[in-house]
């Protein structure tokens, strides 16, 4: 182990292991257990924060292990100080992606960054998925430089969690602002990898998949849109969902489409203005229960109720946008998390982990590509659940 | 007067003026008075809703007079069991433009329809502002057909309200969806109209503009709002608005601008998005307060409070998309719309016809036109409300 700033590294078992690059393996990653790389730094609320959200997703989840990536010494104690040496190895890394860095730069000087040591440790196959909260844009550019794109994808896509009246309660949209535009081959690729999405995180076996537009009328919108309309109508056997066709903005919490695909333009405006309507909606329910005694009583005999709502549509808890359309998976967790928002996303990570899906994503992927289709449609045929 | 088909239209000023195509003129539209032509047709819930509509507006400003177009025997009768026949002149129109009919087909079979004859009334000057809550792309279609573009305009705009942290409670967001693209020029064009409008419609002086993008950062995002973002920069002080640059989806119902400027697709997705989360947290509050004994009775004591807030936030009073870039101003309402939201839509167009907006539209655009220019900007720093 080189370049260690903490002398206090050599104690045995109950400290913390640290490893260094490529060279370091500690035991976790040899032992067949789900492992998840999270990156320590670059959420809004610094490393402490996340490794109470680790603390929090290993209290849940004591069989999971953590490559925890950030400067060795600040997090030493950190893990230290939560006892949770058994469980984290900590990978060193000195420098840090900011919010307000370009990606392009971070492709060319963030070696060294914690956010590249993360998706690194998912290259090297030393965990099945990465977890970072910090700047979308760079963690996807990484991710696409480290990790390449599948065969067949030509845009990878952001995937999220909607509130929906649907069985699951949540339905998979994307892509959430992995790119900027998406043609009619691009959303025919969302349209087959949030499908498997939904059937791994949803357990929704053949999901409903709608293609988000101004209207439903067959002829209603933009030209790349009446072209993937075609081309998802002519997938649904082969990609094993079912197309119900153009649905609008106020299907999304529906009950009309367990997948909604969308251009990353278009899904991000939607994401953030849901999430300031709602935002909205809540500081003015608060205000209003809060306006005279009568109300605030009225609240109070109403609180038990209250709490479970604003449990249930607790953002935090469906924290986590997954990167589709990579070999490996990393999940994004939105930079305001707290250590209950950093537990939701590695929890998703876990998930994904331990059914394979990265795999299956793969198989589902290459079964659309026009080389091979045949085969591969028998394979798809016999696994239900990829 | 022609065609009449209810023999007792002879009588006297207690029953309904009953006008024909151009021919005819009563008494309401050469007064002064300011004039609503509203089409009886084409909402959801049929005539009688928008008679109660006008009864409604007629009520709060009895200054008021209304052409209503429909088919004259059905209206005669919903006129007179209101006592409306004083300030509404019915103009017969004998067909009705429906949902599901494409704008195409309005555009060339459409002469007959009430819808026409509402958006003809504007264009005759009959009456100053007209309201529809039909179909809006055959309304969209036809009043570019009858109205024509201002000088200036090539992509006219629908403008709506949108729930604000500002200092009137709403902000002015634009395009809803009159059209699914916009290029730089369109937005610019937008930023124009929209404060305009929020100078009209909601007493902001000088508006603060922001453009709807991924991020609010000057490099994000396409291509169109890159260019459009400094068109905006250089024309805030002939424009007389503030330009506070890029704003996200979250920004929408902040504090951050007075007019959201966006392309008509991004637009409409976001509006519907909104309405369907703001949907969704409601129903979800109303199970909540209805789910146990004590929520039950906490609500009871709420119940002020909440009312109060479920009117302030009540959609039916921001009623009514404002159609920009036109010669004349046409008001589309939800096509849902009960009374109320019929109401609210009138008095909107009331609003706008009074104080002379379309004048001061057409102004304001002409003056942001290459040729003429300074001149055009001398006159617009001498009228600081147009």
């Amino acid at each position: 182990m080189l370049n260690r700033q903490d002398q206090s590294l050599d104690a045995g078992q109950d400290t913390t292991a640290v490893t260094q690059g490529r060279d370091a393996t500690a035991a976790p990653e040899q032992s067949g257990a789900i492992v998840i790389s999270v990156d320590a730094m670059g959420g809004d609320h610094g490393p402490s924060v996340v490794v109470d959200g680790v603390a929090r997703a290993s209290k849940k989840s004591p069989e999971l292990r953590f490559l925890l990536n950030g400067p060795e010494a600040e997090l030493k104690s950190l893990v230290d100080a939560r006892g949770l040496g058994k469980v984290v190895t900590i990978r060193h890394a000195s420098d840090v992606v900011r919010m307000e860095d370009k990606p392009s730069q971070v492709m060319r000087n963030g070696k060294d960054s914690s956010m590249w040591a993360s998706v690194d440790a998912v290259r090297e196959k030393s965990a099945q998925v990465a977890v970072s909260c910090g700047n979308t844009g760079a963690l996807m550019a990484l991710s696409m430089l480290r990790l390449r794109k599948l065969p067949g994808v030509n845009r990878p896509a952001i995937a999220s969690f909607w509130p929906s009246q649907n069985s699951a309660g949540w339905c998979v949209m994307l892509d959430m602002g992995a790119d900027i535009k998406a043609d009619a081959p691009d959303l025919l690729t969302y349209a087959l990898m949030g499908s498997s999405y939904c059937r791994n995180a949803l357990n929704i076996e053949r999901p409903r998949v709608g293609l988000l537009n101004v209207g439903t009328e067959e002829h209603k919108g933009r030209a790349e849109l009446k072209e993937a309309y075609g081309l998802c109508r002519d997938a649904q056997e082969r990609g094993d969902f079912e197309f119900v066709g153009f649905v609008e903005g106020s299907d999304l919490s529906s009950n009309k489409a367990d997948v909604i695909v969308t251009d990353g333009f278009t899904g991000n405006i939607a994401l953030k203005t849901g999430e300031g309507t709602a935002k909205l909606a809540g500081r003015l329910l608060k205000e209003a229960l809060t306006s005279s005694v009568l109300s605030k009583l009225g609240a109070m005999l109403a609180m038990k109720s209250l709490k479970r709502l604003s449990e249930k549509i607790d953002p935090r808890r469906a924290n986590g946008g997954v990167f589709l359309g990579l070999n490996g998976t990393v999940v994004k967790s939105h930079g305001s998390a707290d250590a209950l928002g950093v537990a939701a996303a590695i929890d998703l990570a876990a998930r994904l982990a331990a059914s394979g899906f990265a795999e299956r994503l793969a198989a589902r992927v290459a079964s659309d590509m026009p080389i091979g289709q045949d085969a591969a449609q028998g394979d798809a045929a016999n696994s239900n659940n990829e």
